[in-house]
């Protein structure tokens, strides 16, 4: 290990609650393991989800468009611009404090950052990801006339707008985010993956998408040329036969060994498999690179080999 | 004139229309003079209003943690911080644009931006800034009672939430935008006069006010050590005797004239006075330091001397 990494921390969205009262105590106890990174002498680049708060956003929006109030009705990006304001202000306050609390004077800042996708991924033939409320059947179907929204039907509880979940091909801010992290900044970057655009011409334009935000991170990162991903998860490792007796928990996977593991359909859909792919491509991406996937609570054990799953290119 | 002067411009909110279609469309506007400005080589950092967006956003997050679409009710600063998102998304990206069409490769940035106030400062005690929407008596009287909230009768229209616009004193994340600053990008900060702080010991503690884009504006400005506040109005000039058959449209004032003026009650409260004491504010803080109001489209010929109404310290 270098006395100084570079290491972009991928944060879930789930970690943050469901209300601003919530967020706050929360983004306390996520402040302390990321800070010991920075006090270990780490440069950090902080990623994270915004799953529920970019869903309360959006179904709050849609209400009031939808009330008395008349307010405008919000696009999904706007959403998530909104979601970075939000949930950047509370991580970067927290995370200032626990470092004024060990004395250590090290800016930290959020930057509104968009993901720009390609509008011909094939991801856009077949939405998956569901935002937003619960509808009526009827409801949906005037959703889909009305606003050409694809509607799904949602295990039993209704119907629900789903929106694609393009790859992220280039970070748009990635200039500011470098030269901050070339000056020593605490850098909060790709929130909830990205706002998520597309290139028309000069213009970037906003279009309904979630970008996964382990996929935004392994771009950052590997734009960055960090030399650690880290995507924190709820568990301390990486397990293959999960929910089976003969369960095996990882230390280390080659990217051989961890897509011969994908390939036997050991990683959940929506929850490992997408962090393990993530991983792989960081650490495919140049050698040396290494990308771990561990609890938050062991970032810091599992950047000096103590614990985590470490996926590296051999 | 110095070949390159650091300049920053503060945008009025009420320039950025009420919707995003809206937004989107005025941001073109917006940006073409801004590109002007960076064209002819200055460094330009942007601030700008959010009265609009930020009312917006606190209807929609009241109006449907009412309803029983029950998402979680928003705090006004964390409303601010989501407006910032919001506006920096489209503003960046329209500056951004305009810069590609000259081939200008510069890049742009929003940076969540807090602004420290003082939690004693008088204006607490007497909050004047009305947000949100309007409630009858009895409502008004309920919200009084349960959340402490600050109800005034506004024009016969209802009551409205009422807050305190305290003066800034510092901004949180001032190393971010002077590191960004000097490295050549453009800086799009204090949005909405930056989400209002106070500090508490090692913490920054959000709380409900409305801080004038124009005094923050000043005070990022001061903090850069910049050439130039740039406040922008509806009116290319300032003037005496606004309104009546002996009005006089100011080229120069002194901050005395200014002064002067102010004490003879030229200048309309909640309009051109703030606009008036900022600029004051800036001219004063050290010598050589200009401050002009025009219109956003007369900016560029106003630094050149050519029109609006320069405040400069003699």
């Amino acid at each position: 290990m270098n006395t100084k990494d570079k290491i972009v921390v991928a944060l879930g969205g789930n970690a943050l609650g469901n209300s601003p009262e919530e967020q706050l105590m929360l983004v306390k106890q996520t402040a302390k393991p990321i800070v010991d990174l920075i006090e270990a002498g780490h440069d950090v680049i902080l990623a994270h989800g915004n799953g529920p708060q970019v869903g309360m956003i959006n179904l709050a929006m849609a209400t009031s468009a939808e009330s008395s109030a008349n307010t405008p009705e919000m696009p999904f990006p706007e959403c998530g611009a909104m979601s970075q304001g939000y949930i950047g202000f509370h991580l970067q306050n927290a995370i200032r404090e626990e470092l004024l609390n060990r004395s250590m004077h090290v800016p930290v800042a959020t930057v509104i950052t968009q993901v720009i996708v390609d509008k011909e991924d094939e991801a856009f033939n077949h939405p998956t990801k569901p935002i937003g409320a619960f509808y009526s059947k009827e409801v949906a179907n005037e959703l889909v006339s009305k606003k050409g929204y694809t509607m799904v039907e949602d295990s039993g509880r209704g119907f629900r707008r789903v929106v694609a979940s393009p790859k992220p091909i280039d970070v748009a801010e990635k200039e500011t985010v470098r030269t901050l992290v070339d000056n020593g900044h605490i850098v909060i970057t790709v929130g909830g993956g990205g706002i998520p655009v597309y290139r028309d011409g000069n213009q970037l334009v906003g279009i309904p998408a979630v970008i996964d935000k382990d996929f935004a991170s392994a771009k950052i990162a590997e734009i960055l040329d960090a030399d650690y991903l880290i995507i924190l998860t709820a568990v301390e490792k990486v397990a293959i036969n999960f929910g089976k007796p003969e369960v095996k928990w990882l230390s280390q996977m080659s990217i051989e060994e961890a897509e011969h593991y994908i390939s036997e359909g050991h990683f959940a859909p929506g929850s490992m498999l997408p962090k393990v792919q993530a991983a792989i491509q960081f650490a495919k991406s140049k050698k040396g690179r290494k990308a771990l996937i561990t609890s938050l609570e062991k970032a810091r054990e599992g950047i000096e080999g103590l614990t985590g799953t470490i996926i590296v290119s051999k």
